[in-house]
């Protein structure tokens, strides 16, 4: 089988290697999948260059989250073979195949799309989280969010719509506006010097209560000008390379604060079974297609390099995927 | 009488003019105080730039704390001729003589120094109430802060070490370290580009979950920098000018949280018997030595140009306060 490898960390085209690897014999069980689809993510990226927030002891195959099929099982029922299934997560998972102990494995709803499905572990629940644990908005309350056009960006919005919630997507590109509005974000404006300005114009004057912002430096600042007085910035990202920050009077005199986002920890703060049961709603939500968010591309590892340059371009029109196997 | 007067927002030197107004006569009920001492605050300041939080109707007199000595009570039996009080919060105090209904005045604690006393409505509750609300330190623990020298700074070092709290103080002159070592100070830092691992050395890796940040810009980025997963940054000053930020190391992978504090905001949410303890608490502090801050100098009205070009300057020794009546 191969394996997506890289041994130092440094920019993700120079150090990743597609190295072969002996299959090993599957111990009592265990299950062995064909790895259909797994998505470069941005903690991947960050992972490659070393600038993430765990890091794995290297040498190391990337990847944390997708979907397999099931081709050999040993001395266990849990799964057949032929099942597919959702990847373990954080299993290191640009590679063709995968083995894991078979009573793990959490087969996809019915007529779940394998594409969609193996983006479904990160950027849903991140979307979900952050729109509910920071801030207890009521049905028609809005919510600003940059990046609007991110998988996370999208998800925000369709999360949002069923919750109730109105969406303020704060985008770089103009023309992106009928394209989430056809996801249904109720107002999309192009960041600028002026977004409180105009955050007041289209909310007529609303308290904004929350917003999300996966850009850092000063478009946190204008996400938080855009606040009401103790409102909540949520930070995730770091597309600008830059840290968040706040204008003195939004924290001082308008008590805007600004907290931090990462599923790692949320993970290892909250109890298994309510993860358990924030994974199966989203699950059924992607199952139905309420979630799903754009496909750029599909690459088979022999191009990995090509999936990192697309994955790592600004503009792209939806999330870079692996399938190592080429059957998608 | 005499009192400083502003017409229009603008750099404090060119905006003040000192102005005569007629004695009024006093209403039943009414006692008219000297203004003994009043200080000049950072608050003043931006107010008198226009950069505040809240901003008066002009014309206005800046000065929003400080003490009196009643000279005349009209059908009242409230205060007597003599008695020494603290002036009514925000009555733009930068006057010769102040009126006010009789029985909301509050006499000092006998033995109370006047000047100490002049200061102890904004910064002692500021650096208290940042010490208490936003982490339930525990004795032994650590505080972080920037703007040690400050006047908020000397309080947060002694209110610390009162509730058994170990300070890290971040100066930028070192020949601080003796004088704040003097009132209590455990670590006096010099800030720095490697301030996180300095905090990290003196404390032997302690967890420090709270940092007071008068600072901002990169100065507020350190402080986030050094603190433990979950830590605490409070924002309350903006000496260099700069909003506060965070790294996003800091903000996403360590779930560092930065607020805002604002004490016109708190005193705005907070119930009256809640402040009136917490001010008699300080009051008493004050009275017995145990909060004090250092004088650079006293000006009366006539001067208040150069009082608060001094007010202005960095690496003063301590607060600038006014006389009108120079008999402090």
């Amino acid at each position: 089988m191969k394996a997506v490898r890289f041994s130092t960390f440094g920019h993700p085209l120079k150090v990743v290697e597609v190295v072969e690897e002996p299959d090993a014999a599957l111990k009592p069980g265990e299950a062995r999948l064909e790895v259909l689809a797994t998505p470069i993510n941005p903690s991947d990226l960050l992972t490659l260059t070393g600038q993430y927030g765990q890091l794995p002891k290297l040498p190391a195959t990337p990847g944390n989250e997708g979907v397999g099929r099931v081709v050999e099982v040993k001395d266990s029922t849990a799964v057949r073979v032929g099942d597919v299934v959702f990847l373990p997560l954080g299993a290191g998972t640009w590679r063709t195949q995968l083995v894991a102990p078979a009573d793990t494995l959490v087969p996809l709803p019915p007529g779940t799309d394998v594409k969609q499905a193996s983006m479904m572990f990160i950027n849903p629940p991140t979307a979900d989280i952050m729109l509910r644990q920071f801030v207890t908005l009521q049905p028609g309350e809005w919510v600003l969010q940059n990046a609007a056009n991110s998988a996370v960006g999208r998800y925000v919005i369709s999360l949002a719509k069923l919750a109730g919630y109105k969406t303020l997507n704060v985008v770089r590109r103009e023309e992106l506006a009928p394209e989430l509005k056809g996801l249904g974000a109720d107002v999309v404006l192009v960041d600028g010097e002026d977004l409180p300005e105009r955050v007041r114009e289209a909310t007529g004057g609303a308290k904004v209560r929350l917003a999300l912002d996966a850009v850092g430096g000063d478009s946190t600042m204008r996400l938080g000008d855009s606040l009401a007085t103790g409102g909540v910035v949520v930070n995730y990202g770091v597309m600008s390379g830059k840290g968040p920050k706040l204008s003195a009077a939004a924290s001082i005199f308008k008590d805007i604060t600004l907290r931090g986002f990462w599923l790692v920890l949320w993970m290892k703060r909250t109890p298994r079974e309510e993860q358990r049961a924030l994974f199966a709603r989203l699950a059924g939500l992607v199952a139905n297609g309420t979630l799903q968010t754009p496909v750029e591309g599909t690459f088979t590892l022999d191009d990995i390099k090509d999936a990192l340059a697309r994955g790592m371009e600004g503009g792209r029109a939806g999330k870079v995927l692996l399938t190592p196997n080429g059957k998608v």
